[in-house]
């Protein structure tokens, strides 16, 4: 068990009534229990918590006037993840997969896996199912795309990432997740708070469904999945957007942390191979 | 309440042991009430039914070896539309969207709202809030678009279609979802059965949510909404393929059809604009 | 005539051993004559002016070790544009078009005249052929598209342009180019100076050939045609760049001016559509 | 010398008046002599023949009212290519390419290679410079893609190829200039006919510039570069559409041969590399 603390500072100038919504609280389930949290607004405005069923991502939604407006939030999290010897674990047979968990399958705004079937079984078609494979899918990209802050946008998918070979930690996880899917194996995309990640800012990875369970990737090798905080989980990047604004506001602070306290198990190196981490 | 009988058959010349994803089933809620329901394959193999909560997509999972296939589904089903007067149907503010509902307002596949924000404002941007501005929607989609059997194919997406000009019902729909997304209306894709379709087929139209629940929409005016069966509802067209293949085989027939049996409501015309109607 | 004096001063920080080419000269024809013009380059590095036939464009080729550099130039040009009555500009027939100016209907990188068939079929089809139906596609442009720095890139076609309704001055050239090779009237891209242009900057704009001759144009309406200063012609923004490197350096330093220095004929407002102007 | 004979049957059954562009006729250069050639119209009509120049390409327009036409072309040939010793040609400097050159640097409607500069760079950067880097870049092309009749369309681009990852000639010829341009080797397509073609069709290929002058190439291995017959030359297929049409006619018959007669010279394989062809 690893002991985490994350956090956030968020601060915007609003110049007419807006709506923020924030994804940025902690997902709560058996792998990832609050010890403590708290989410202040300054100047206070009423704000209600929303979650959305089934994934269980928390949204706070908020309506302000015009003016500065800061969001502080922070949490305590005792990380409980499951672990297992990488070597054993396959793929679920197509004819097993629960029918929650096929339209993983289906492609997403951002990770365009129907026009990547050639691609991905030329590349990934002749190895062997299993994690191997998606670590197979991890290493390419981490190989063949640079990361480069600045050389994407908000609309970027994966196919734009295959062009340009560049991007940052959304379009690695966007650039997996189609060639996941493209070669029959359900994947989606997380949202968290990484531990050692420099900068720190939000980090985006993604699961991959294998063997009756959603394992966590990044094909970023920036940071150790195990100090992983998740704060929510879906199809793509347009599913976990930590903030959407309706209205006009403009971002004026961004502050994010996530330190770990206490820890009876070390952090797996970012890019291990042989021990695969299950956290949802 | 109407009573329809839909169906169809579908035949297949499979070439190596192939799983099926078949989405022809009707959905079961209480709008739209099953009296009856057979699904045959020819020949006979085991087949399992399981859906996607909490849409209630049903889908039947199959495996084969090779040889030739068929599939015959049908089913008679009461239609128990909600009706509403249109003048009388407003916009749900953002701030008061459900949680699951908001996921309806991010880009798809298939509808990248997410491009298209100053389009719509563009055009939208102006008109009233409520019915009246999905409609404003539907009828600059047809206006704008042609009708054109074999103009898109399965990955074209709504900017495509705004370029070319023409698409075939998906399209119509797809486009249609952008805007209303793009506006900050949530919309969804749902494909189904229609009476009075012409050749018939299947169809696909969609959702906007509005006052609190989904109404259904037509941009193409091809059919009457009331007289839809809903099969499944998604994002876009990714999430409710009515065939879905891992494998290889050809299909060698498709037959779909939808007739009125007894109707104690006439069906409104395609088009109409005064009515609302909601089986979500 | 009027007398117009142009120039630019462009500075880098080259950091590698680096050549450049500098499409920034003025082009000379029978319509715009050099009265005097030099090229300044800090420190002095020798450079070679060359050519393309037949548009006349005239590159200057520079091949810099590390350091800073300055290019200064400047040039008095006498621009003797041809005017017409635009009433009596028609279309050229396509069967007399010449076959050099055939390659100006071919959609190029940034003109994707290819996909907007029916787009510009559906919004200018029915109007009478001339120059007037340049002008309604210059007015759309300038009607739909809003002009909005920094809203585009240097990959942004005009089928981009189309979706995101924004963009600067080569977009929304590239927009309008678009829709009149689609009309089937030839058009293409021309880079220059600008009077009255504010901020001042290089500008685009476009020719569309009609009645024999190419016929100057510009959808942003930012400055009077009869000010523009020829540089370089081409399919699109693609074979004008002001600046093209090889090697790294970063840019330091731009001006650019183009003021009225004596002026028998009074500059045509922008937008004007009663005049037409020619100086190719 | 080789002395080849080809030609082309097209018919149409034209529904309104058209007018025709055809792109059929043979180049004629020092190295491509034309010994005779004859065109029919059925049923006659007038027709213009025009050059683009400064390519040479020639074309033919003509129209036609409605009803039946058919074009019969042919030409017989002496080629008389230019042959050099592959290993022994480099690489012309970008400082002392022509200017004329340069222009098959910047990209174009469908060799996008200002989008896969390091694309292109991650690929064939480390190689050396020469003849062996643009082999590289048609045996990377041929082993990456799939040949698809069918595959793709009109529109296709090179960045469309590289995802799907399959296309027929005309891809294959973009995809390789796309990624020579990016490299800094100009490059251009060339249409033609093509001896050993099967089936028979025109044929896409295309030309770098290297050691002072255009060499042939095809990534597709489908038939001898020595063979090969030019029709017209330029950016992309964009520039030597076979026909173009305006007005309203349907394709009835397309025959295309090209066979040598007598030959001095034995053609070499397709996907030889050690003797570099030269014919413009």
């Amino acid at each position: 068990m690893n002991q985490i603390q994350v956090g956030c500072r968020i601060g915007y100038q609003v110049n007419s009534p807006t709506t923020f919504l924030f994804n940025i609280s902690v997902t709560q389930n058996e792998h990832q229990q609050t010890v403590s949290e708290s989410l202040e607004v300054e100047p206070f405005h009423q704000f209600e918590e929303c979650a959305v069923s089934p994934l269980g991502n928390r949204l706070v939604r908020l309506s302000v006037p015009p003016g500065p407006l800061t969001v502080n939030y922070r949490a305590t999290v005792n990380m409980n993840a499951q672990q297992a010897d990488a070597t054993e674990v396959g793929e679920t047979p197509y004819e097993q997969l629960p029918a929650d968990v096929l339209t993983y399958l289906n492609p997403s705004r951002y990770a365009e896996s129907d026009k990547l079937l050639r691609f991905a079984m030329d590349q990934f078609g002749t190895l062997l199912p299993g994690y191997s494979r998606v670590t197979a899918i991890c290493n390419w990209t981490f190989n063949e795309l640079a990361y480069l802050p600045g050389s994407t946008g908000p609309t970027t998918t994966a196919c734009d990432v295959l062009e340009q070979k560049s991007g940052v930690c959304r379009d690695f996880a966007h650039v997996a997740i189609s060639l996941c899917r493209a070669m029959g194996i359900p994947a989606r995309y997380v949202a968290g708070y990484a531990v050692n990640l420099n900068p720190p800012d939000f980090h985006g990875f993604f699961e991959a469904y294998l063997d009756g369970r959603w394992f966590l990737f990044d094909a970023t090798r920036l940071a150790p999945v195990g100090g992983f905080v998740r704060i929510g989980t879906g199809r793509d990047a347009a599913d976990v957007a930590f903030s959407t604004i309706r209205g006009d506001a403009e971002g004026t602070q961004l502050e994010v942390w996530a330190n770990e306290q206490e820890s009876n198990d070390q952090l797996l190196d970012p890019g291990n191979v042989s021990t695969a981490v299950s956290s949802a």
